[in-house]
């Protein structure tokens, strides 16, 4: 297990290096990439070399942060992962550095502990959030850019303030990051007002098969291969389609099927009480949460949703 | 002109009165309900009578304040309006008392000065927002109900913190009665992840009419008669509606065809600059504000678009 550090103490580790290597987890998401960039910024004002290492490419829709780190090439003298909860997440292109994390800073209870020392932050609703207090006992000013980038870790991590790990220190914090310039409604509007062209056209593909069932308790839609294939949709551009089922009013279960390849559905629940995601998920060898799970199902798809809707009505018959 | 107000002199004129009409605006959205009964609920826990008059009902989703206040009967020595920017904004019902407003609370910056007295918050998102500061000068407690109430208004009008109105102000606001006890993801929930079934069906008839012009600067959805009535959507199940062409990528005129009744339609513009979406609507005798504005057509939806698609080729051709 890590040694448990403190904001202070975390710093102090931070202030002893000379030469710090930054790692998110792979497949990035706007909390990792806005701790590792605004600690990274941070690390370079305060005179120490510090840089990136990001095991797949920096989505587009964070592209407004490249310009606020200077590059550096450099052996690290510390290695810092940061929103990292498992040594895995890492990814592959890291591997060189992945047994070698001193230094993790997280806010997943679920962190591993596979750092020698870790900053995790219980309450946070992002690794962003964990950030301010670390920045000011580090002495680091939060400027502009660096608000930017803090302000996306929390937004991205709380849908905008609109879920529930949004705490009155969220909150906060997010109004100090405001107040020392983060450029918070064009971050808003790129982050959860604009989608792209194909994820509109597979949303619209997608919607056309809604069906309900258990007097509307049960929501399936299927996103097909071929809608997929013919928007030119990437993973990334198909992020949160899953939420849509569960998103109509009196749903309990929202089922997405999603079909990888043809003939292969990745199925995601997403459930209100007392439906239980993962429970459901288990009889087809998925997991999850109590409110959001998955699995696989290999067949069509009127087989993967009578299958789904066959689970489910069993725990409405209890 | 009325005359100005603070949030003392504020209180002070209310803890004068002791039978306090409050009048939101007709077709009440969040702020209003929101700031309507946080201040009927801290005028009747400080003793004194008060209640609501509106001029159409409270919509179904913001029910769960309607527990929060005394039903009370009384003739009023004080009429509050509670943002309410205009009297004519105040609806038919409450006409009897619409031209004695006493005393108006507001946060927009085109109120016409018809109450008597009016505190204005100037930098305010919502009139929830004065309701803070407000309640603090009368003495009023911030319990959890009206920190549910005035975080319902806060997070109505600014979209649950996305849009530019929302200051550090807002956000520090919005902690202080998450911190009160605020239901807050609850209530965004409600807001702003629930839909009804009806309006998910129009939504998937409407995403299927989306056509692009001009290099994908301008996006046109129609969103027809026939689907509407088919799903049985009610004109406040539409809100929000005309905001889906402008979200995709690259967009910078949204354009949505509400077909009203068969062969005419409400067009409703969302653009950003260049295209000046209220000079575009004039051109049929609408009008707006530079990113936001509305006219109608009547004729075919083919006739509607195209003559949309060409007056906003203008725009670009200038």
């Amino acid at each position: 297990m890590s040694r448990p550090l403190d904001e202070k103490q975390t710093a102090e580790r931070l202030t002893r290096a000379g030469r710090i290597l930054i790692l998110p987890h792979a497949a990035p998401d706007g909390d990792t990439v806005g701790s590792a960039f605004a600690l990274c910024a941070a690390l370079q004002r305060l005179g120490k070399q510090a840089r990136i290492l990001c095991s797949d490419s920096i989505p587009p829709k964070y592209e407004y942060l490249k310009g606020m780190i200077a590059p550096q090439q450099f052996e690290p003298d510390l290695i810092v992962a940061v929103d990292v909860a498992d040594r895995k997440l890492l990814g592959k292109k890291v591997a060189p550095y992945s047994e070698r994390v001193e230094l993790c800073i997280d806010h997943h209870m679920s962190n591993t502990g596979y750092a020698d020392e870790l900053l995790l932050g219980r309450e946070a609703a992002a690794t962003c959030e964990v950030m301010v207090p670390l920045l000011d006992a580090l002495g680091a000013a939060i400027d502009e850019s660096i608000a930017d980038a803090l302000y996306t870790g929390i937004a991205s991590d709380t849908g905008c303030f609109r879920y529930a790990n949004t705490t009155p220190a969220t909150l906060r914090r997010a109004a100090r990051l405001a107040a020392s310039g983060a450029h918070t409604a064009a971050i808003n509007k790129r982050l959860f007002e604009t989608v792209s062209l194909a994820r509109m056209k597979v949303e619209a593909a997608a919607l056309q098969t809604l069906q309900f069932f258990h007097e509307g308790r049960t929501a399936v839609m299927v996103v097909p291969y071929d809608a997929i294939q013919r928007a030119g949709a990437q993973d990334w551009e198909l992020e949160g389609i899953a939420s849509l089922p569960s998103r109509v009013e009196g749903v309990l279960a929202g089922v997405t099927l999603k079909e990888k390849r043809p003939g292969v559905f990745k199925i995601s629940m997403r459930t209100s009480d007392p439906v239980d995601a993962a429970a459901v998920c288990a009889n087809l060898g998925g997991g999850g949460h109590k409110n959001a799970a998955g699995c696989e199902y290999a067949g069509t798809a009127d087989e993967a949703r009578d299958r789904m809707v066959a689970l489910i009505g069993g725990v409405y018959g209890k």
